[in-house]
């Protein structure tokens, strides 16, 4: 590790320590402070932003990412309103999990703690460094930032405007810090070097994900990732299934939980022929095989492009709307196309057979499985769990959306009077 | 990855959609089949035993290895019994963790699910074949073993045992398998080949660990290594102290939970004296600083070895009768060394101030921290958890011992009428 991805490290440790003690009123004070930085330093955060949009603009950035970057007064003041609903969640650290006392009179519990030092590598969205320092801050966690690099100059100014927040509060200022100076070659020794954090969280595209997933030799939680099925079962409701197909692809095309294959059992056909008419009325480029092609209308809008279905378009995710569209025979043809392509994301079927849903969610494997409902209410504020660290793929440590509990691990303690063991 | 891995691990992956549908009554009748197994091929097995032992006396293997690979008739029936305890267990499978009914009327369940494919990677030591196959099939996992190869003889008829009993129960017969046949290689590409196992879990000496941790690019629990310290603080009870250490070095060496350093407060110099005399006429080698090398009688015993301590001894797991010793100045300086030191999974503290017990509590980064008592109680047995799967020294997904319940993830199941997103 180089002396600078070291020192930034090392200094992160020691100010877990602290920050890992502190009790709850205290890191929640740091948190309004924060807060209360970002609404103050808006017009630096502005101009700051105005830079890196310049830059991606000169770079030919696309209108998307430049969105996805951009930061203006109402952003600033949902980031501010974004850290103080943390506020408000219970501590995770702290809880006993289980206890008990031995038959020996010794007194045992498991007791949740911090994991200790917080590493996040995501792309040019500046509000992921107020996420991730906050959500890290109430799980007593120390972070380390690296930001896509034409976010640089808005990062900075969040970075500097949380630090300096901190700098009034019992939490030590080194619990925040940024490896952005210290470049790709900095990201790489945090991921590399065993011991530099407890966890990496990668946030952003697949490619980034599976980047950091394949190159890291720290632990890491694997999120985002969403080649989202939804099969139509024989006997679907051809209301319901419209509604639903609409929703998971429509609503929101760019996110992880959007629908990205329709699966259409060759029974269903007023399903079938009623949601594919809708998905093309309404401008999804649709990719299907020959029999859902017979399904759609023969008079094609000139909005939305129909073309034939290959296996590259069932492996990706368009985050887009665009969809890939199969027909099968059985819900075993439905379940292997799912097993062969699911990223163990979210996966749905839409059924009046309880045989069927039952089969379903015992033979699927993913983070979510879904029944008669859209693929979209895979998220943790959906399901209730207060602020989402992300959606976890991965079936160690966390598995679907992830509240703070998840930013802990666990101690057990041993107290005793002189027990030894027989 | 060669045909080979590759085959094993998809008919693993195969028997485990089949097993991970099971119910209990299922998987506790295979584990009877497997002990009834066991006990009828005792002499099958001692006589593949005497062939591996026979070739490591050839090779020169140590006596305490030799032991470790002997399989006496009350050894496999003490497996049999092993698995038969097992039976006895609670299925981790189908526990419902949370639920709930969303105001739009989705209702939310998080069920556990076993992970799918577990690998271990092991040393020569048969029992571990029976029981990670034992563990794995309870919690409706495929399991693909590694076995050391000075054990190959005996746990090529320990899987023939096994996979004989599953054939006459609905288990699946490759939901265990072994590739030994591929060498050094094989278990190589296991561990290098995301998507051959969900979870690999190395049981050995730290060497094997640390190179299954290093190497992997498939998700790992790290078990067992123990460099676990002892502080004596200025207010430990003597009588106290001495038995605790004693018993904690003693009782079983060659075990992680046993103590490898003795921290002693400056201020503790009875206890010290009483420790050391205790440890240094038990036969207990010594590796001492100055400070309690004067501690120590005048007069040394020939049957104990008393050296000075170096950097190399703080570093190391003995595993034997053999002990660091350090003397220190105060809590801080004890806290610092075991931070330095520390394999993260037990720490203990003799002391009878309430502060010191809670400083030393909050500021050690361990799986288990103990106050008054010996550092052997760290075990699943001893904590009332069941089976043990290892002693988990990582922070994700599982930390300190871990039961069944650690070979399961979760699945959030979603069940609507139609419900979409806003």
């Amino acid at each position: 590790m180089s002396a600078s991805v070291q020192q930034t490290s090392q200094r992160a440790r020691e100010a877990s320590r602290v920050l890992g003690r502190l009790d709850r009123r205290h890191k929640d004070r740091a948190l309004a402070a924060v807060a209360e930085g970002l609404r103050e330093s808006s017009a630096a955060l502005s101009s700051a932003n105005e830079a890196d949009l310049a830059r991606g603009r000169d770079n030919g950035m696309s209108r998307a990412l430049l969105d996805r970057l951009r930061l203006t007064p109402q952003r600033v003041e949902a980031l501010a309103a974004a850290v103080e609903e943390i506020i408000g969640l219970e501590d995770p650290v702290g809880r006993v999990v289980q206890g008990r006392t031995l038959p020996n009179g010794l007194r045992l519990s498991q007791v949740t703690v911090p994991l200790g030092v917080v590493g996040a590598i995501y792309e040019a969205r500046p509000n992921v460094t107020v996420d991730i320092a906050a959500l890290a801050l109430k799980s007593g966690n120390a972070a380390i930032l690296r930001g896509g690099s034409a976010a640089q100059s808005t990062n900075e100014t969040l970075l500097s405007i949380i630090r300096q927040a901190l700098a009034t509060t019992s939490v030590p200022v080194d619990a925040v810090q940024s490896i952005d100076a210290f470049g790709r070659e900095g990201a790489t020794e945090l991921m590399t070097t065993r011991g530099s954090v407890d966890v990496l969280i990668p946030r952003g595209g697949g490619e980034l994900i599976q980047h950091v997933v394949q190159n890291a030799r720290v632990p890491v939680i694997e999120t985002g990732e969403g080649n989202v099925h939804i099969f139509l079962d024989a006997t679907a409701d051809p209301e319901q299934a419209r509604e639903i197909v609409l929703n998971a692809k429509m609503s929101r095309p760019s996110v992880c939980n959007a629908a990205e294959t329709l699966l259409i059992h060759s029974q269903a056909e007023q399903s079938g022929r009623e949601v594919l008419r809708a998905l093309h009325a309404a401008g999804v480029v649709l990719h299907v095989d020959p029999r859902a092609d017979a399904w759609l209308p023969a008079e094609r809008s000139a909005n939305a492009e129909v073309t034939e279905v290959t296996a590259e378009h069932f492996a990706t995710e368009f985050l887009d709307l665009e969809l890939a569209v199969g027909v099968v025979d059985s819900l075993d043809e439905a379940i292997d196309h799912i097993r062969r392509h699911t990223t163990g994301h979210t996966e749905a079927i839409v059924t009046d057979s309880v045989a069927h849903a039952e089969r379903f969610i015992a033979e699927v494997d993913a983070a979510a499985v879904v029944v008669n409902a859209s693929t979209r209410f895979t998220d943790g504020g959906q399901f209730g769990l207060g602020a989402e660290v992300g959606i976890s793929t991965q079936k160690m440590h966390a598995r679907g959306p992830m509240g703070l509990g998840e930013l802990t691990t666990t101690k057990w303690v041993v107290r005793g009077e002189g027990q030894i063991r027989d």
